[in-house]
This record gives structure tokens, sequence and C-alpha cells, in this order.
């Protein structure tokens, strides 16, 4: 299904760079383990960072019950959600037409609690696949208390776009004879050596969802 | 200057982690390459990711005059800013004690419009530095036509919080006999090797900027 398209998520600036198809819409939601959720108290515009899932038409977040920006979500205030993942910079012989590569998504719509027992506990085995594959094998799930203590909200995906910059830079051709070097310097996200705790138990070995081979190569912020 | 720390910015889940000088907020800001905003139109919450620099004690952003974004912020709407950097995955025994390591900072203030020319060009170029160091030098500045179709903005940063996470897991100590490896798995953000543009005049070298040696280095999105 594709996600309506009001004024309000089309692509004004650069139209080129607009989707509106939930085939690109998705997968940039998907690889972004981070999001910027806005919301309006007392008035005035907030704005905070969190892990997030997208499960079919909806995007889960969670946190403490008490949260400002969960609160609003689950009594169905307007939402609006942003994910960016910067892909390179994009160096141009004019600074005017100096840009980025990039990959963004809004998402507009309206939040809902997930009070349900077994349905939260759902939410939060896919929120940790989605930030650490693979790790819902390997750890602890929440017992009882952790799972009454922990707030799970969706805002469902009612508008959506997408916009994407790709490729080199595209100079006013008045500018193609400078002598300035031009092209894309690539962002190369990568995840370091784990790091074991101090703590650690002695003869613990590194979990396989952290081997080279595993799943995370393809995760990042 | 210290920001104003009213209920807004107070960072209220994990108090520890809340730090309202601007010893620490003003790297953050600088560090970032992306930042979303977020403002209010037609009653509803809205967010979009864009380039920043921060100069004293203001955010200063551009694009094109008829963005609604930058109408926002000319018109002196309320406005707020948040940067968001990720260091890690905090890998812990128990799900519930799975994290990242983050470095983020919120931003409360109201916009007003800069219009005089020569400041304009000097926030562009500073604009310029902050997302690629050095290419002011390089490639062509704006020109008059060029200055004119850009508008800038700034946002005061009237208040303003970072919350940040480092360092190890922290299972419960009922948790600590798990055979579960536990620890942090470092993200590691870094540019590739530059791409030239298929349209590049033959013998043009890479510029200064871009040696491995660089000012690239540092910066990161």
């Amino acid at each position: 299904m594709d996600a309506k398209t009001s004024d309000r998520v089309k692509v004004k600036r650069h139209p080129e760079r607009g989707y509106y198809d939930r085939q690109t819409i998705d997968p940039i939601l998907d690889e972004a383990l981070v999001c910027h959720v806005s919301f309006i108290k007392g008035g005035e515009p907030r704005v905070l960072p969190t892990i997030h899932v997208r499960i079919d038409d909806a995007i889960y977040l969670h946190g403490a019950p008490a949260a400002d920006m969960l609160a609003a979500i689950g009594r169905a205030d307007p939402i609006a959600v942003c994910v960016t993942l910067v892909d390179g910079l994009v160096l141009a012989r004019s600074v005017y037409s100096h840009s980025l590569n990039y990959r963004s998504v809004v998402v507009y719509g309206h939040g809902e609690e997930v009070a349900e027992r077994d349905e939260k506990m759902e939410v939060l085995r896919r929120l940790v696949e989605h930030v650490a594959p693979g790790r819902s094998q390997e750890a602890r799930m929440p017992n009882e208390a952790e799972i009454r203590s922990t707030r799970v909200v969706r805002v469902r995906i009612e508008e959506a776009s997408a916009k994407v910059r790709s490729g080199p830079p595209k100079d006013d051709d008045a500018d193609l004879d400078l002598p300035v070097w031009a092209g894309v310097l690539p962002f190369v996200p990568s995840w370091g050596p784990p790091v074991p705790d101090d703590l650690l138990l002695p003869g613990v070995p590194l979990s396989p969802s952290l081997s080279p081979e595993g799943p995370f190569a393809g995760a990042r912020p």
C-alpha cells in the first residue's frame, strides 16, 4: 500500500528527489537505527531521537511510561517522524552546487497505545531485532515487571514521502571548465571490534550475532 | 554562556545523562553534519533534516526561499532542533538493559531572517566549512544571484540540553551471572575514497581538503 501524498509530504524543493511508494520508503525506515520524533506540547514543537521498528503500516516506539513523547503518541496527537541516512558529500566546482547524497523519510500519522501484553512483547522483540539482529535469541528476554514498566506505542503511517539524492555533482555548464576537483566523498558506516564488558564472566564467548559474518554488517545509525 | 534550562529541556528519563552546559552542548552541535528541525504548520508538527552550522549562540540554516521550514523560522515561530550522534550499541545480558551509546542535543529557540548580504555570505561560508572544511577556499564562492536565491535564517539557542550515554552495559546484579556476552559494539563513521566526477577536467588534482591528512577526518554525519 502506498502512503497518502497530500501537500504535507510533497517534496517541493527538487521534486525529482521525491518518492511516495512504500517500496522506496520502507527500506529507508528499516535501515535507519534512529528516528527523530516531533510532537506538540504546550503549543510548541518538540523533537527527540529514539529507536524504532517498522512493522507493516506502523512505526513502533518504546520507552518510559512517563515520557512526554510517548504520552503524546498514546493520546493520538498528530506526530511526525523523520529518518535520515547520509550516503556521501557531493563536492562540486561551485559552492552553490555542493550537496549531500542522502535518503530521508518523513512519516505523518496519529499514535496509539499498544497495551496488550503479548503484542507489547512481540514489538519489543522486533525492536531488539531491528537494532541488534539476533540478540533476542541471545540475551534474557523481558520479564513481566520489565514489560509492565515499558510503554509501547505505534504511529500509523498515514502519509509518508522519501527524498533521495544520489550520484555526482550537478554543476552549471558554465562551471564545468573550472579547474576544481569535483566528485563524491562516500560516507562509510561500520561497526568496530566488540569491546567486552569488564564484568563479563570468564569463558563467555562472543555471541554468534556479533561474529564477522553476523547480521550486524547491514545495520547502521 | 549556558543555555536556560526550563522543564522543556530537562532530561527526565536517566537524569544522570543530562547536561546543560555549552561546553558539552556546542561540540555535539558542531560534530553533527545533519540536524532535524521541528516546527508547526497548520497546527501539526513537522520535522525535516537539513545541514546547519552553529555560530556563537545561534544555529544557522539555509535553503530555498519558498521552503515552509525556513518561512516558519523567518517569521519567528518557536523552533526545536535536534542532533544525534550514535557512538555504539550497548549489548547487555538482558534485552531490557540494551541501549545505545549516543550524544544528542535539543535546542529550543525562535528564528529570525538573516537578510543582510555580507552576513548571508559569511554564514554560507561557515556552512560550507562546517560540512566540507577547506572547501570554501577551493570551490567557486556564490555569486550575487546565488546569494539572492538562498534564504538564510538563524535559530537563537534560547534553551538547550544534551543527553549523553557512554560506557559499558549496566545489567541488574541478578543478571551478571548469565553466560551471555555483554559489551559495546562501537560505531565507526568514516569517509571512503573520493569518487571523481566523470566530467572532471583532465589533470585536475584532488583538492588539498580531501587528502588523507585533510580536515575531513573529524567530521561525520
